[in-house]
C-alpha cells in the first residue's frame, strides 16, 4: 500500500492548460485547488474542504455554498438541470447540518436557445425549491453568442441556518466512526450517460436528485451526534473518501458486499466500462457516526423516503493517512484510489 | 410623451428563441424576467426589483446576490473578469446598504484555457477581494469541452450585513429625492469595445471598475438618508432610472448637463455611435436623497477616492409613472427609454 504515497501532491509545471478532467472531481480538480485556487484565497472556510463554508453573523452560524451546474444533455432521465441545480446546492447546505433556506440563481444562456426549454428548467427549478423549502431571491441572467455556450449553464448559490450543535465537517471525523451510504450507486451518472450514448434499458434508469434535508434533520433531530455528512456527486463514493480520508489524515475502509447497486446499474456499468463506486449520484449521501450510534442512526434514516435503503458500510481507522480500501467480496482488499483522469464529463 | 404608454408589458408569444439582448438589460431582459422568472419564483424579495436581496435571519439582516461574469475579452484596459466579479458582486451588497463580507466563486472553465490566464484571472481576484474587505469563503469549479464555452465564465455570489438604519429600496424613492450621480460614465463599455474593435486613443480608455462600499458607508455615517442606491452597470445610466422609475411608479428627470463624462469617452462614442448614457460603468452609481440632504450628501460623497466627481444631477417627480427625461443643454427635453435591442454584448 506504499504506492499510495508515491502519489504527488504538488502542483506539476506541465499542467499548461485546463483539461476536462480539471473539472472531473478527481486529481486534477485537487491539484487545481490546490495549486491555483488555495494560495490565493487561503482562510479558515476554504481549508475546511467541506462542500459549503459555514460563517458565524452576529450570533447566526450560517452555511453558504455555490455550484454551476453544466450537464449535458440539459434534461434527462428523472430529471434536468434546473432540479438538479436546486437539489444540488441545496444538499450541499444540508451536508454541512444547516437547513437550506435561500437561494440565488445565476443563468448563462446560449442564444438560439429555445425559450421552450428555459421556461421548462424554470418550472422544474420552482416545483424543485418548493419540494425542498428553499425561496429563489435573487438572480441574474447573461446571454453569450451562439457556439459560445451550450444551452444553458447555471449557478445556485445557498443560504443555511447550521442546525447542528457540533461542526459536521471532515475534520470531525474520528477512528471508530462507522460509515453509512444512504441508498444504492450509479444511478444519476448512468442516468445520464444511458441518453447520450443512446442505450435502451428494459427499465430504465432514472437519476437520483433529491433533496437530502429530511433524512439529515431527522439524524440531528434524534440527537445523533454526526461527525460529518458528505454527498457523492462527481466522483462518486470513492472520490468523496478520498478526499475526506486525505483531509483527515485517516483511513477509510470500505465493506464492498455492503454497497447497494442495482441490478441495472451494475449491468449499465459492466457494459460501459464504469466502476459503479466513481459514478456520480446526485441523491445520496454518506454520514460518519461513531460506531455506537450507527445503528440508532439507520433506523433513523430508514424512516425518510430518500434514505430508506440506508447501509452500514465501512468504517474509519487510524491505519495509513488519506487511504481508502475496499474490502471485496471474495476477501482481498484494493485501494479506492482518486480518479486520475476524467470518467464522466459534464455529469452535473 | 403618451408615446411611452405605448410600450408593451405583457410577454410577447413570437419570444420563441433567446436573444443576446435578452441578456442587454434592456427591455427583452425586462421582459424575460417579467415572464419567465418572476411567475415561477414570486417572493417579496424578488419582487423588489433591487440588485440584492434583504434577508432576515435571526436578529440578522443581510444582503444577499448574485451576478455571472461573461465579459469578452477576459482582459481589458483597467481589469479583467477577475476583478470584475469580485467589484460587481461587492457593489450589488453595497447598493443593498451591506457591507460586503463574503463571496463564493463559480468557475466554468473552458476545456484548453490556458492555465496562466485562469491564474491571473485568480491573483486578481485575490487583489480584488483584499481591496474591498471581503472573504472568498466557498467555491466550484466546471469545465466544459472546447467549443462550448469562452475562456472563463465566473459567478460570483454574496453575503452582505446591511448597516443602513433604513430600507434602501426602488420602493423608498419618493417624488422631491435629487439624483446623485457618484462621477463621470461610460468608461468600462468604452475599455471593452476599444478593445474589441481595435481603436486607438491618445490616452487610453479604463474601465471604472471599483469597489463601492467606502462612499456607501460614509453616506450611512454621516446620517444620510439614503433612499435608493444603484450601480449603473449593463445598460448604463438610462436603464438604471428606467428600472427605478417604473418600479416606483415616479418620473425621474435628468439634467444632461450635468452629466460628467471625459471628452475621450465622448469622442470614442461619437465614433462608435453608442449614447454614453446607457454605455455601462463598473465602480459608479446614482444614489436617491432627500433634495435637502443633497448638499450635504455630496460633500461626503467628495470625501471618497472613487466618488470625488459625484454631481447632482437630477429630481424625482410625481410626473408620469416610469417616465425618464434628459433636459438636453440646449433647453429642449427627450425620453430616456429602455434600450430595445443590444447596445454591448457580453460588457460584463
Amino acid at each position: 500500500m506504499k504506492e499510495f504515497n508515491l502519489v504527488c501532491p504538488v502542483p506539476r509545471e506541465d499542467d499548461a492548460r485546463v483539461l476536462l478532467a480539471h473539472g472531473g472531481g478527481g486529481k486534477l480538480t485537487e491539484r487545481l485547488i490546490e495549486s491555483v485556487f488555495l494560495p490565493a484565497f487561503r482562510n479558515e472556510a476554504l481549508a475546511a474542504r467541506h462542500d459549503g463554508a459555514v460563517l458565524e453573523i452576529g450570533s447566526q452560524r450560517l452555511a453558504f455554498t455555490t455550484d454551476s451546474y453544466v450537464v449535458r444533455p440539459l434534461v434527462f432521465p428523472g430529471g434536468n438541470i434546473g432540479d438538479l441545480a436546486v437539489f444540488g446546492t441545496v444538499n450541499d447546505l444540508a451536508m454541512c447540518g444547516a437547513r437550506p433556506l435561500y437561494l440565488s440563481a445565476g443563468f448563462i444562456l446560449e442564444e438560439g436557445l429555445e425559450m421552450a426549454t428555459l421556461r421548462l428548467v424554470v418550472e422544474s427549478m420552482r416545483a424543485a425549491a418548493a419540494r425542498a423549502g428553499v425561496t429563489l431571491v435573487t438572480g441574474d441572467t447573461k446571454v453569450v453568442d451562439k457556439g459560445k455556450g451550450d444551452g444553458i449553464f447555471l449557478n445556485t448559490s445557498g443560504i443555511g441556518v447550521v442546525e447542528a450543535p457540533t461542526p459536521i465537517t471532515p475534520a470531525s471525523v474520528t477512528p471508530g466512526d462507522t460509515v453509512i451510504i444512504s441508498g444504492d450507486l450509479g444511478r444519476h451518472g448512468v442516468a445520464i450517460l444511458s441518453v447520450r450514448e443512446g442505450l435502451l434499458f428494459d427499465s430504465p434508469i432514472t437519476s437520483d436528485a433529491a433533496p437530502l434535508w429530511e433524512p439529515v434533520e431527522a439524524l440531528i433531530k434524534a440527537g445523533i451526534p454526526v461527525h460529518c455528512l458528505r454527498d457523492l456527486t462527481r466522483g462518486g463514493l470513492a472520490s468523496a473518501m478520498n478526499e475526506i480520508a486525505k483531509t483527515r489524515g485517516v483511513e477509510i475502509r470500505l465493506d464492498e458486499a455492503a454497497i447497494p447497486l442495482e441490478e441495472a446499474v451494475k449491468g449499465a456499468c459492466e457494459i460501459l466500462g464504469l466502476d459503479p463506486l466513481y459514478v456520480a449520484n446526485e441523491g445520496r449521501f454518506a454520514a460518519f457516526v461513531p460506531s455506537a450510534e450507527a445503528g440508532r442512526a439507520l433506523e433513523v434514516l430508514h424512516t425518510c423516503e430518500v434514505s430508506r435503503g440506508a447501509v452500514l458500510a465501512g468504517e474509519v481507522v487510524a491505519g495509513v493517512a488519506g487511504l481508502v480500501t475496499l474490502r471485496s467480496r471474495i476477501g482481498g482488499t484494493r485501494v479506492l484510489d482518486m480518479l486520475s483522469g476524467e470518467q464522466l464529463p459534464r455529469i452535473c
